[in-house]
């Protein structure tokens, strides 16, 4: 074991993290310092945080307000690029973890410790979104991740584990579904997903409303969207983080942002989870409605293809890169024009463009059409056409020559 | 203009291709043959079909049945490669036009013409992909498409040209709205459509219904997916055709598979279009489920790929390319591991996988979960992220370095 | 034909922009102002252009100096994306015409013009160039392109139409080859290329030594390169121009950049050219092997796809684009690391990087031999392989499973 | 340590893999199989190996003659894709590796071993292809990797290790340069190449004659491309070794085929290696010359893109992956079409193409000359133009818009 002499902890104050504090002590002879990112978990998960922390043995604990932060620079950016992993998958946890690290290590290095801490298990993807952060921002710190180290292999051993050294614990030992919240979506897995040919239960979702018990009318919101990002919901500007949990509210109370999927994790395996992204949804779909008005077919191929590439790169703990740099720089050159308006309708699970306008829109009713106009001339089609197929009429031609 | 004895058109038996019967026998002094494509278009489209060409002026009328080839060769293959275009569109009309042309050149060999004919307009994607086929599979043939050449510009100019030549024609002066139907779908355009900030209205759908009136209670269908193909649904053997059927009246009677987008069209204009696709959209949630289980990490981001590249060459009547040939080659490939079932739900709009399962699966239970296994071992994950980060790693100490 | 009273010129001073100048007088009853862009196509192709211009009947003649602005801002961004047309090209024509183009524009501007005319031949690459930039820049302007227009077909054609005239004129009946030369590269096409058969001779090559006839002693250059640049040649700092300038006369004299190849215009025709680019192909040598030692496994890759699409975009015309921005956006950031020094060797036609080093150098000598480091533990490398290998073992277990 | 009682070797008979044969038995406790593949190494190498690996406490050794085989159906396919590593490498260690896993695993079952054994280090990419191989082909047996377990640490070491045993061994305590060499190349590394900034030295090419060395008059061959396959050699139909061969010889006379690299590990490092193809440098271009010919303008891209993805397949050990079964179907088939005649010129290094022709060229001296032809006509261009710049230009005359 390295030795270090203060470790920075990523707490949630949850039993993981608790438990790691006293197992810090104990096996590193360390001193513990809790951190706590609020990347808009929620208040009830940050409730008297601090005092647990203090009670479970650490020697402090800092909370940092990431929300604007998170929303701003981290999930904006992202959606420029139509990032959706394996085709469902808005990235909700992965976009979390390259701030609550980075901001990790800043606590770190302002308080010197010599080593960070965090309590993600050896099978997900976590544990590398973390490792990769630290890697890139402060390599000379002792990374320490307990579930890859100790032999606690489940809750009862760290319930018992947190029992035997009095510290108090609120965690129950039933818990079937593992569970991770921030600004953008909550996740859930385990318990009957295990199994893919069950059906997801009411347990399975914390956000939304069943679309089936969702209201019978539909509602529409409408979202102004400048070079690629959202600044103003139903005609009031709004930050980022305020138009994310109005958006929140809106599209939860519809059903809307439900997936149900399995992915293929970083490390080799796949896992299935619930996925519940409400006003990300709402989001995603008003910027590529945007999209379809203003980037011409290549553009919109090519932002295809950096969203598809994007999407492994922010899954896999990529985000402080230099070729994770480099796509967003792509996305967000493209996403200068992508400024417009959209109305979205809410109904039963569904988010559904149905009003879409811009400034910088290529649709013209006029070109569209089939009158007459000074851009479009009928007879343009046919030089195109000819030489658009020219290859296919040689390539015919020479077969025919060889059959003679 | 060149001289032609004998034309094979592509007939549809609507008003314009009725118009350009005569309008050919004028202009180029020749022969027409009307050739129909059974595509699914409906029997209502097809009633009486040959005695209106040859009312109309055409020596004979072919009519062939394509529709089980052109779910088997055209739309299976392209399902495989998982192609939707600008992300929304299933390419109900561009998987139709290859198979289209390919019968309406065999014919045009058959009857000894020297000419084929299409009614596609010149602002649109169509002409682009008669044309394309023509050229790669009998570019000895001259090509005719009147509405690149004649001077007629409405549909009152074409009733009155028909009138004028006591040709009986049934079509009415007032039709908003432009369609193509095939077994795949039916696409709307024009209208109030023509504003992107119009919404759509009911006359802008035809096969399904409204979310807001589908039944209020859910339904499922159970999908049978061998090698990237549907080959059972709800427990019964289906033919391509047959099983695409059935779930275009599931998916219509719960309002499944609408999208209204505006595209980018090959000839450089953006149009808007009103597209119904119920049970393609059943089908390529099934497909892309059983990927889910099936396809590794990269195997799914190839496809992904795949798909994209796909989603061009198909829109963009490029399907009798070596090119689309290799793509096609290479989703077949990764299409032999993905063979599962599925149960899909359908509700107010929304067909959701809710159960999944294949012989295939990479996912398991034992190794997903937070227990130990033989065949992933937490210790492992170590490993994999140092070398993982490694790079970062060494860029990091580098900056560090330079810094000093 | 359009209306025009006054049209600017890409006038280069040969035979073909010289008979456009009467004609254009004579068929649009217009003014013709001459434009000429300094690519660095070398003194004698300017000498005298303006008096030639204005003996052709231009009312003036206007002189750009390109030559830097070319490099810096044209080929220095391309040269950091990697493109390379078909494996082999490194566009030279290409990344000429834009600013050309956009210079004429600005030309045209700035007199008062209401029309541009460029002497591309229908069948080439440079009339999508030009016309792209045109439309891009300027979409008011009339384009006239004669060489689409009039029923000059050669040569001869040419000559005699500017002697009946009494147009003076140099050119020679006997022109085999056509070339096109800036400061990158000269290419030629034509005359013995015709037969892809047939092997180049000595006239199909103007610049560089036949390899055969260069030095039998290898000479070295030393190349200095900050983010993807190179800025310093020799030990001397250089402005981009005088880099290239340099440079070309030390890779002519061994005989280096020489290809001969088939490609694919955009026009859908395939054509063969030789293509002398030898200051040009010591530079991309050299920011590759930078990129060798400072770019990591996945940016490599992604340089190289960048690359790719990028020789399309520019060998396309489509310079003037939101794509090409957002490709170059990407390709910049990516270079924001390129900095470092290498010696390349030039002998008989090659240019071969002997020595690399950079302060961002991800190689490192500690970690790429055997022994221990603190970075790089051995051990480590089990628990990547299990991980990275673990799709393959569980989908053979199933097959093993499976065929019990 | 796991259990085993019969291990399969790949064997060579170097110093590494001879001192595994006694470290097996006594750390293990098991009977030990030599396996060695022949894969063209050289006779060298392989003389007297069956009484080396007795001698050296091997119970059998059993030597397969992989040689056409790994040509035929592991290059030949891998040269369709075009796959060249990071731009410069061809992949020779890479190719070799899954064949000889693959002989080694059907070895294993043959002889019902229950592990397999590798000499490969701890910090390269070879012990990442052998064991990818082995989870794919046979996940059941153990994998035993000695250079990961053992504390042997030097050639000094692991010559003691055989002393103290009494295990004659004639290898040197000397050995600068690590080398791998099999039918398509030899690589390089270690000793002066160990840092970037040297040249390397005469040591450090085995196969190719130095360039300034090579004959003073150049020498051509002929090659006979079907299919995307080399199947003819200066006339003479040769088999897949054989043609290789004896393209190894030319090449290597006129110093064909040389790289000096720094290239990214799979494992996260870097390393620099020089690498000799001379046979391999001229079929590959050989091949892309009738490519050139061959291949419209879209498959020559994707041709391009299959091959980027191809080269990291190949290197980072995917071999026996669905997703590289995809790509080299993808290749394949676009590869039915190349098929020609290439004189490639050899001289001072470099492998030249100097005349090349094929029956399916879709190159045309008519097409691309300025006559007149039937295929293309110079007014198709305008159309041609004017669609393909429409998106430039609708923007261009929205930004007007907006300005005033």
């Amino acid at each position: 074991m390295s030795k270090v002499t203060k470790v920075v902890l990523a707490y949630s104050g949850g039993l993981d993290t608790s438990a790691i504090i006293p197992w810090l002590k104990e096996n590193y002879d360390c001193e513990v310092v809790a951190f706590v990112a609020d990347v808009g978990q929620g208040a009830a998960e940050l409730e008297g945080i601090e005092e647990k922390a203090i009670a479970s043995g650490a020697s402090s604990c800092y909370i940092a307000d990431l929300k604007e932060e998170m929303v701003a620079d981290y999930i904006y950016p992202s959606l420029k690029t139509g990032a959706i992993y394996e085709g469902k998958y808005l990235l909700g946890t992965s976009m979390a973890r390259p701030i609550i690290a980075k901001a990790q290590v800043e606590c770190a290095l302002a308080v010197g410790a010599d080593a960070v801490c965090h309590g993600c298990t050896g099978k997900g993807n976590d544990q590398v979104r973390f490792e990769g952060a630290y890697a890139a921002l402060a390599p000379q710190l002792t990374v320490i991740a307990p579930w890859r180290e100790w032999d606690l292999r489940s809750r009862e051993a760290l319930l018992d584990y947190l029992a035997e050294r009095d510290i108090p614990c609120t965690a129950s030992l039933e818990k079937i579904y593992s569970r991770d919240a921030n600004a953008w979506h909550i996740s859930t897995e385990g318990g009957v997903l295990e199994n893919t040919w069950n059906q997801s239960n009411e347990l399975c979702w914390v956000w939304t409303k069943d679309p089936e018990n969702a209201p019978e009318k539909a509602e529409t919101v409408s979202i102004l969207v400048e070079k690629g990002e959202v600044v103003a919901v139903d005609g009031e500007a709004m930050s980022p983080f305020n138009a994310l949990t109005y958006l929140n509210e809106k599209g939860a109370e519809h059903g809307v942002g439900r997936i149900d999927i399995v992915e293929n994790r970083l490390v080799g395996i796949k896992s299935r989870g619930c996925y519940e992204t409400p006003g990300g949804t709402i989001m995603n779909e008003a910027l590529r409605a945007v999209e379809q008005l203003v980037l011409d077919k290549e553009s919109y191929e090519f932002r295809e293809t950096v969203g598809l590439k994007a999407s492994h790169l922010i899954y896999d703990g990529r985000w402080f890169t230099p070729l994770c740099k480099s796509i967003l720089a792509a996305a967000d050159e493209l996403a200068q024009d992508v400024s417009g308006e959209v109305v979205v309708k809410l109904y039963k699970g569904q988010a559904t463009v149905i009003q879409k306008r811009s400034m910088n829109s290529l649709y013209s009713e006029e070109f569209a059409t089939f009158g007459e106009d000074d851009v479009y001339d009928h007879s343009h089609a046919g030089g195109f056409i000819r030489l658009y197929s020219l290859a296919s009429r040689i390539r015919a031609l020479n077969t025919q020559k060889k059959q003679k």
